[in-house]
């Protein structure tokens, strides 16, 4: 049975895990905690990037002899394969790590078995302490492995009636300057953000992270299909970050660094674009498209979840924040779980996210 | 100087107070605590309905003898004018009160100069205690006061991306059963309840309370130009409780208690069926009406809150929350300040009212 102490130190590394948002991709992001023997805590660390160690070793070294017959508490199954590092497994076993408490066992095949190797070497282990926290601070990743495509969150501002510009196309600024801000913070954490043409025409967005240190810039993804919206001198290409533009496989361009995908509908066919993005390492997306990309991936049932700024505005006309999704009637909506609402300056930031099974 | 014993007493007549929501006007809702010469409660009561006795009146009769030399706490400075019940000003002189507390100072001529009246007896006076939660829990009777209009609350239940109805106009159910019933409690709490024509045919409404025992039934106004939506035997019409039918001057109809209002656009005028309204007494509406209404009182510059219920539901189609509100670009938006937003059951409530002065 897990102790308060424990609970303390699974909280602990789930907050540590967070840390690695964003610049631990195709990997998932872990925490681990190290506790002595006497149940005090002597390490910790977390998975920053791909090829870099994982949090075990990180916490390992940060304890030094004092994990010997001590407890680590990690969020994800420690691994067993020997990959850019070697398994963390093995690790622990030669650290004299007594036990191991693990949230949430990793789901892919390669990586599985670390439990049963610590049993082997008489380590006792745990799991399931925080499950649930830990699955969502992983959820990206973890749905990613689950349906072999990124995770998307579609993000959007719009008033409290929906409109996300006025009915003459004005719209700045619809959302506060702490929801702009925030949105700096949701890029950071996503491997990749994508918008469509119409954005990269009317906007000429950078779509970099500003204001965060030290942030592993996301691949910027620009849905141009007819290779006429992303110009050369646009913003979106200089180097500040990585870009991809992607375009229709019959569209004529001279940009460089393009992805030429199946077209569907009046644009690019989603799930081939997630593909392209997964065979790149990308195993979050931050959609920040408009209304139309936006219905284009409610309607190929590849958005995992939603965070909606609300500004307390009345509009009454002008564009709406989601076009055609392919729902028609109200059975067939999109219905979502609220995970979180809280207050950002004067406006609301919705989180929902689409049910497990849905 | 305010003490945490007199705050914690004003805190209990503003929630005394909120009980008469609903049920006082054209009076407002006011609430009094008063304790004894050695700071015990000894009674407390709120105005319960218009031509029943004030609050001060009600907690003067709990506190019999015992509140000799005691202090009364009001949420509305005490009147000084002989009504339907006498000035409470004197009643609390008369009890032997050596201290009134009171939150917000009464606006009306005919009412205000209580305070005067106590000083002048040698009552200690003291003003604006928790000065903004009372005016927040009499905004309706203190906006009508200020407007010589009733106060409107504009409620509305939405999807996420602001619609109302999916593409074919079904809409069974975008809300919860918690926020639907959350909606009676609105009903409740104001004098009238609006819809216009189109909710009228399409749903043929009841706009009575239910589930909330000893309610005192709000108005139920349909607004209905040009008299071909409410037919007899329309469930609005039966005798739960009063009904009002607004139609254009020159309609024909032949149902009973109509009010005959000039046309205004494609309906009838605001501020003509808001005179009419306040001249039956009416002090707070809660406007249920669809999107077409809901604009022409936005567009008249008549709502003065919203209650949006706001669904974790998608649908990309369908119709918006608001229609035509005369808004053609972000910067004549209405803008508002979130003074609420709580989960109820999987949805969210978010109350915002309009700015003072705006």
């Amino acid at each position: 049975m897990a102790t308060p102490a424990d609970t303390h130190a699974m909280r602990r590394a789930v907050a540590l895990a967070a840390r690695g948002l964003g610049s631990t991709s195709p990997n998932p992001v872990v925490g681990c905690v190290i506790t002595d023997a006497a149940g005090q805590q002597v390490g910790e660390g977390f998975h920053q990037r791909a090829g870099g160690p994982h949090a075990e070793i990180h916490a390992l070294r940060d304890a030094g002899e004092r994990s010997r017959g001590g407890t680590a508490y990690v969020t994800l199954e420690p691994c067993n394969h020997t990959g850019r590092t070697g398994p963390c497994a093995q690790a622990l076993v030669e650290a004299g790590i007594a036990r191991v408490v693990y949230a949430v066992a990793d789901p892919t095949p390669q990586a599985t078995g670390g439990a049963d190797t610590l049993r082997a070497a008489g380590v006792q282990v745990e799991q399931g302490l925080l499950g649930d926290e830990a699955e969502a601070g992983n959820i990206a990743w973890l749905t990613s492995v689950r349906h072999r495509r990124p995770y998307v969150l579609w993000k959007y501002a719009a008033t409290l009636d929906g409109r996300i510009a006025a009915a003459d196309g004005t719209s700045r600024w619809i959302s506060s300057p702490e929801s702009r801000a925030d949105v700096h913070r949701l890029r950071a954490e996503a491997d990749a953000v994508i918008v469509g043409s119409g954005t990269a025409r009317a906007d000429d967005p950078h779509l970099a992270v500003r204001g965060i240190d030290g942030v592993t810039q996301p691949l910027r993804v620009v849905i141009d299909t007819d290779a006429t919206a992303v110009r050369p001198g646009a913003r979106v290409l200089d180097d500040t970050a990585p870009t991809l533009i992607a375009v229709a496989e019959d569209a004529e361009t001279a940009l460089p660094d393009v992805v030429r995908l199946p077209r569907a509908g009046h644009g690019l066919s989603v799930p081939a674009l997630l593909d392209a993005l997964y065979a790149r390492g990308v195993r979050s997306v931050l959609l920040e498209g408009g209304p139309t990309l936006a219905g284009s991936f409610v309607s190929a049932g590849a958005v995992d979840a939603v965070v909606g700024y609300l500004a307390p505005v009345l509009l009454g006309a002008g564009r709406p924040a989601l076009a055609d999704a392919g729902i028609t009637t109200i059975t067939e909506a999109l219905r979502l779980d609220v995970t979180e609402a809280v207050r950002l300056g004067p406006d609301l930031r919705v989180t929902a996210t689409v049910p497990k099974g849905a």
